[in-house]
This record gives C-alpha cells, structure tokens and sequence, in this order.
C-alpha cells in the first residue's frame, strides 16, 4: 500500500514551494500519494493551520504522514518535531501547530528531528519545509524508524487554546476559527454537548439567539443563521448558503453561549 | 491501471475539506490517481460548475471516476446519483450538477445513492463530499458495481441551460460562462456554426461587431477582441492578452448574434 | 520508479484547464506522479514564470518532466520546445519560458515539437498545453526518445534577464521578482557574494541601507527588513513575518546595491 504524505503550510499558491518539497518526497520515496490539506494558512498563523491539521488527521489511512509547516520561528532555536500516534505521524515545528492534531489522535512517542543524515544538505536557514521536514516526512513514509530523527522528547509546545467553561447550566464557548464559507467555528465539541437535549437548547453569539442546533444547514431558510455540529467538528454558526462572518459582528474571540432554552433570552 | 478520480468542488482552497476527502478516497483505493479540475466553483453555482465538469470529462482516460460537489441542499431530500456513462462514472448530488456533463457523454444507467454500506458512518448531514460522495466514488474506482450503490434511477434533475435559436439565418445564443480569463463563453458549439463558412459571418455582443470567427486568440492584435472556438468547446469572445469581461459590458446573459456578414450591421 | 511531471502555467485555478492537462497525461502515462509548482504565474508573464521554474528544477528526481505553458503566442508561429538536460527534461512554449531552469540545469540537446504523431489530434489554436505540450511531456515521462519529437534545435528564445554589474567594489542588481509573501528577490546570486564576507557587507534599497546580510529571517526582530539569500536562491530583502513589498517603496526593476560596509553610506 503506498504511503500517503499530507501537507499543510502558510506557503500560499503564487509560488513553487510546495511543489519544491514535492519533489523532495518523491525523490525519497517515488511511490508516495501527496495530498495537499491547504497552503493557505493566513500567514503565521499557527492557530489556525493547527485547527485545520486537526479537523483533517482522522480521515487519512493508518500510517498516513502529516507534514505541516506554518514556522515563523524557522532558523531560530525552535525545534523539530515527529510525533508518534497510533494512527499517524506528525511532522512540523514544535511550536504548538502539531499539538491539537497530537492530542486528538493521542501521542505515542515524541521525537526531536537532529539527526543530520535525516536532513537535505545544506539545511538552509530559510526554507526548513524543504530542507528538514519533508526529507524527514518521506523517511518516515518510506518506513523509516521515528527513533532515529533524533532524541526522545516528553513534551511539545502547547496551544493556548480557549477551553469552554460550564457556568450554571451554560457551557460558555467562543469562536476559535472563521473558515472559508464564513463559518464561525467555535470550541464547543460535540461531546460536550451531549447533556444538551438538541431541540432543547438555545446558542447565543453576538447579542442573537438561536432557538436550536439545527441536524443541518438546510434546516432553515437560505440566508438565515443556524447553529450545528459542521464538518469541523465542533458547533459552529453558519448562514444558509451564506457567510455568518458577513452577517454577524463576530470574529476570532466573540463569546458563544450555549444554553438550556427555558434559561436563555 | 490505477484508476483516476476527478474532483470538482465550491469547496474553496483555504480549508482542508478537499484533502478530506481525498483522505477518504485513499483510505478505500490506495492506488487511486486524483485530479482537481477545480474548487473555485462559485459557492453554490451549479450551472457554472456543470459547465466545468462538461468541459474536463472528453478528456480522461476510460474508467474515471468524476465526484462533483457543488451542493446547496446537503442535508435535504436531494436525491445523491451515479450516473453511469460509456467512458466514466459521475458522482454527485441530482441537482442538475452532473447532467450537462451527462448529456455530452451519454448516459448508459443511473442509480440513487442510498446503499448505507456504500457510505461513511456515520453519516453528517453537512459533509456528504466526505461521508457518501467519496466512499462511493472510491468504491467505483476499486471497480465496484454501480447497481450496488441503490436503486435505478430513470431520470436526473436537470438544468434549464438556454439553448440557442436560429432566426432568419442568424444564431441567437447568450454568454453562459466567464472563466478565469475573462473569456466570454457562449452557448454556441462549434457544431452549430458549421452552417456558417468562418470567414463569412460576424459575431455581435453588446453593440460591438467582430468581422469573423478567427482560428486563435494571436489571429488580433494585444488588446483587440477576438471571437474564437476556444478551450471551453463553445464560442468565446476573448481579448488578446486581456479580459473580455473587463472589456465588455457584458456578463452571463448577454445576448450574442452570429450572422453571415452580409446581414449583420 | 514512476515517473514525476511538474506543472507550471498561468491557467489559474478557477477553471478545469490544468486538469485536464493532467487528463490527457495519465491517459497516457497511469503511473505518472504529477506535481504542481504553480499556477497562479501572473498572465502571461513570461520571466516570473521563468524565475519559479528555475527555482524549482533542482529539486526533483533525476529524469523529471517539467511542462511549462506560459504562452502569450498561442496559435502563433512561436516554436513549441524540448530541452534535454543531464537530469531533467524542460517542455513549453520557446519564448524564454525555459532558458533559465535550461541555463541552470545545462542543455544537452534541444528539439522543436513538430511530430504531429506526438500531438493530441485535431490540435487547436488556443489550448496547446493540451494537444501538444502535455501529450509530449506525457510520451517523454512514458521513456520516449527526445528526437522523436522533431528536429533538432542548435539555439532558443532567451529572456532579457538583467545582469548584476560589478562597479567600484560594489555589486549593482535589481529586483527581478516579488513573491508570494512580498519578499523582494534580486538577480544577486549567492556565488557573486561569495568576495564579500557575510558581516562585511551592507545591502542598499529605496534609500535604505541594511547593515548585513543575515543568515535567516529569523535574525532581525518582528517586523524589521533583512537581507537573506533566501528560498529562491537569490539575494532578497524580506520583512520578518511582514511584507517587504508593502513596507518598501520598490517593485520588478528597483536597483539594489550591495557594497562593503566602510564603502557604503
């Protein structure tokens, strides 16, 4: 079965370097299947690439190798990082990009990347995508040994991620990402949500209130809002064949409240 | 062989549902080759992305398998079709989405997609790229029979595409596509102007007269606009190393007049 | 090993034009691995595709295909190429698209594609990247011989690439090209620096001096100017984690001057 090498960076499509550190894989290992999450991570933007890596890993065979790369810090003294997980693994700068996606698919082993046989030479100090993590990715895809990329690390840099709070009878949330159909996306997961009965709840964002979580988009009239568990995987508030970022006030950070209805309004 | 997949979708680039879905693909047929035709659709466009996937399908190899998403009533009772043809198999919502495409290949079956074994579970009510159309093109691309994926279908919802008329020896279509390009792409077909010797007639859109249908773009000087049979398989009015749509007053549903030049004026 | 084709045009990703490029090459070649390097070239621009080519080629496994369609004069008399180098083959349009990965990588043979039998029939006026350029990048990936394709050439179309001068000590260049994240990129090659020793050396821009040139981005603070011989292999003035494009006044053409510090000023 050929191994699959995901990649997702802030690299952008006007350039080639994505398609640089294509080459690279497969002049490793010429059977690999590239898939491409998004290059379109807003700049520098780890938040966001990491949410995005995270909503992507549990749809990819076992044994899949996700490469992402959003690195302000290259040439810095940030590290390295393979994560190992049961199903997948992770490669990337060690500046909480990886962690979502390594919390959601559980970590196994960690592993600093040091090992200079790992590495495409010269390492430049630029353009660490090509020169460290793809050769290291295409190692791994060709069934290379996590261990030998460099030393056993316990811990990787964190997220800080918002986490909701449950506050009499409420779950207060708030707007973690705004994807690109102009979705809010929040950080209330489905899970917890589960001591909510569907009909029997309101979700409250910028002053409006919705009656209900809504099965789908199509639950309600074009151009009006709704809130669901989207493809994100998390409740998020949408416009019917619309954008809820156009037609609300709202934005990365906006309060989401989720309430039982007789205690809403 | 490996068998090819196309994907067209309104998906956009920015958010990584299209590498979902291809996850899900690979996951099913390892060796699959996959090819984006584009995810630029306007969001929700059915016809401008029928149009798209009419023009991409004459030229893969027999056997493909081409999934098209533009769906703005996932989650309602919009029917999800397979629709077998002599040379591929068209995957996608019954929204008209697939039927131009269709009509240019030939239709041979069609079959509802309701066979919950065909699909991811469980099924979302917003994603249906990733849960029902993906795994049952992956199961068509691993050879799969297309009965097995629901029942017989005899007809497809199709689109009201205008059709051109033909009035005291002129042609009367209209603009139905303006492309990356800005290239004004009727609803004339090469077919249809083969009455019409190419040096003989003239083509009119919004007030302005081209003397001929001219065999290239480089057949005008940069900057002049030209009408040619173009990459689209229809009549375009383009400007050379330019944009038409810039250029004109025009847009989808423009009128557009062929006429022996004789009668033009 | 099967074999890899690289794809660059100005065909942008709204419509179904590279994808059906890719079409008409796995019909031919299955196992072809095909790699985008970009499609977002800037119309017709002939060096900036020029400049992401180069800057790519060397990246990819010996015995590569790139296929290049940058191709104002489509339809026209402009010769249709194949560039034979030690390591790779170059196809595309021959108006400089190709002389600079060519220079690069070395020319061993040349040939103008004038086989019909090498092209998709009938072949059109206005999508080459279809019926000639990706039919023969698809039958040299497949192991064709590269003098099947037509005769032989002895010279190409080259591009007006402005040249560094070296004058009283200092090295005179320009901005050929500004990329996707707005860094600024000069035709000063790392090897013309090679006299001037990192941290002696001063670089000159829109009447701004910066004192050195910088192993990485990552050595100035957030939002201050570098100098770096960067992704592409040239000398650029980048912005950390900013625009250079946007925070200085220069563009394609601006002079850039790099000179020993004492001599500066």
């Amino acid at each position: 079965m050929p191994p699959v090498v995901t990649l997702l960076t802030d690299f952008g499509l006007a350039d080639p370097f994505v398609g640089i550190m294509k080459g690279v894989i497969l002049g490793q290992v010429p059977k690999a299947r590239l898939v491409d999450l998004t290059h379109l991570v807003p700049p520098q933007q780890i938040l966001a690439g990491a949410l995005q890596l995270r909503s992507a890993v549990s749809f990819f065979p076992a044994g899949t190798v996700h490469l992402a790369v959003v690195d302000p810090g290259v040439g810095s003294s940030r590290r390295a990082l393979v994560v190992e997980t049961p199903s997948a693994f992770l490669v990337g700068p060690d500046n909480g990009l990886l962690a979502p996606a390594a919390e959601l698919l559980g970590v196994r082993r960690m592993f600093a990347i040091e090992a200079r046989e790992r590495m495409r030479q010269p390492v430049s100090s630029t353009f660490h995508g090509r020169d460290v993590f793809a050769p290291v990715a295409a190692y791994l895809a060709a069934g290379g040994a996590a261990d030998a990329v460099g030393p056993r690390r316990e811990s990787m840099t964190s997220l800080p991620l918002p986490v909701p709070r449950a506050e009499s009878g409420s779950l207060l949330g708030e707007v973690i990402h705004v994807d690109g159909f102009g979705n809010l996306v929040t950080n209330l997961e489905h899970a917890q949500l589960r001591g909510f009965p569907a009909r029997g709840l309101s979700v409250s964002i910028a002053g409006v209130r919705l009656a209900s979580v809504s099965p789908s988009y199509s639950a309600v009239p074009e151009g009006a809002a709704v809130a669901v568990i989207g493809s994100w995987g998390f409740l998020e508030i949408a416009v019917r064949n619309g954008s809820a970022a156009a037609a609300f006030p709202a934005g990365v950070g906006t309060p989401v409240t989720v309430s039982r209805e007789a205690e809403a309004s």
